[in-house]
């Protein structure tokens, strides 16, 4: 029943919006009782909540099986691009909920979620600054303003990509992978 | 005084969010009666609307500014990343709202706003184009994908960058730019 309460929660948050949707909505649409919602969370805020930490702690985990793995830095900065693009083809309405609906959490929450964000930020970070110690990247690189570009690029994907439209996630990520690999320049 | 809800709405939804937001508090904050509110506006959503027209009839206007200019690819390109940067540099709350709440727009103001946000990314996509026909960019770039992916990591910027902080706005315009043309690889 709480991967049911979660999973239901999302969608209508998603579409109509936290504020706009009531705990009532929620359980009207399970046809269950306020109660049963009771019994798993406090308040929509904590439900909001765990659907956050669903997000970022996937995407955390994510990460570390990538890193952890023997590759090279190409091949690990495109296995990241690749996981979160999936994630938002798989999760749309949670990737909306989570950029979109962030600040109805409490400010402990928030606090917690954005040291979150920054670790997996820092992740992405120590896979650029391996490409530049290796040698495979440039040596002029801005590591954390570059970091936070690919991040947006892929990010922003969420606005725009449509599981049902021409390109799937692993085109669209090859071709994100090539950009910020080879960028635009003829050589 | 319609100059004045303007800005002060734009501040209390880019604060305290769309729905969160009464017209009460917008003739409060500003010592007026609902009755001037309704003189200049029929609804909260016209409000909402006119708050993205600006937005991103400021952005094409000054797209259009840039592409009639005698610039290299690489120079229209830098000053339309620039462009957007530097907006959301001085009208940070203007994009939270612009992004942020656009689910709150009727359908027909939607519609009109979506096929803006198309005119702006053709203009970007006319200029990679344009790049790859006169040979300064690489000849096997799809100009869709690419244009996104440009597009997500400047518009993404309104999640992190601060006005206050370490780099202006121009600096990370540069990096951006060199990112976008040369990539990561060391050549």
């Amino acid at each position: 029943m709480k991967e049911k309460i979660v999973e239901t929660s999302i969608d209508l948050f998603g579409k109509n919006g936290f504020t706009e949707t009531s705990i009532q909505d929620i359980v009207e649409a399970l046809g269950v009782t306020k109660g049963t919602f009771y019994y798993y969370y406090k308040s929509k805020e904590e439900l909001l909540m765990e659907i956050h930490l669903r997000y970022i702690d996937d995407l955390i985990l994510g990460q570390k099986e990538i890193l952890e793995k023997k590759l090279s830095t190409e091949e690990k900065l495109y296995q990241i691009v690749y996981m979160i693009m999936k994630y938002i083809e798989g999760h749309g309405q949670s990737a909306r909920v989570f950029f979109r609906e962030m600040q109805h959490l409490n400010e402990e929450h928030l606090k917690d979620i954005f040291s979150k964000r920054d670790k997996f930020r820092k992740g992405l970070n120590n896979v650029i600054q391996e490409g530049i110690d290796t040698g495979e990247f440039r040596q002029d690189l801005n590591v954390n303003i570059v970091s936070l570009a690919i991040l947006g690029a892929v990010n922003w994907s969420y606005h725009w990509f449509d599981p049902k439209g021409e390109l799937d996630e692993k085109t669209v990520s090859t071709i994100y992978i090539d950009f910020m690999l080879n960028g635009l320049k003829a050589t």
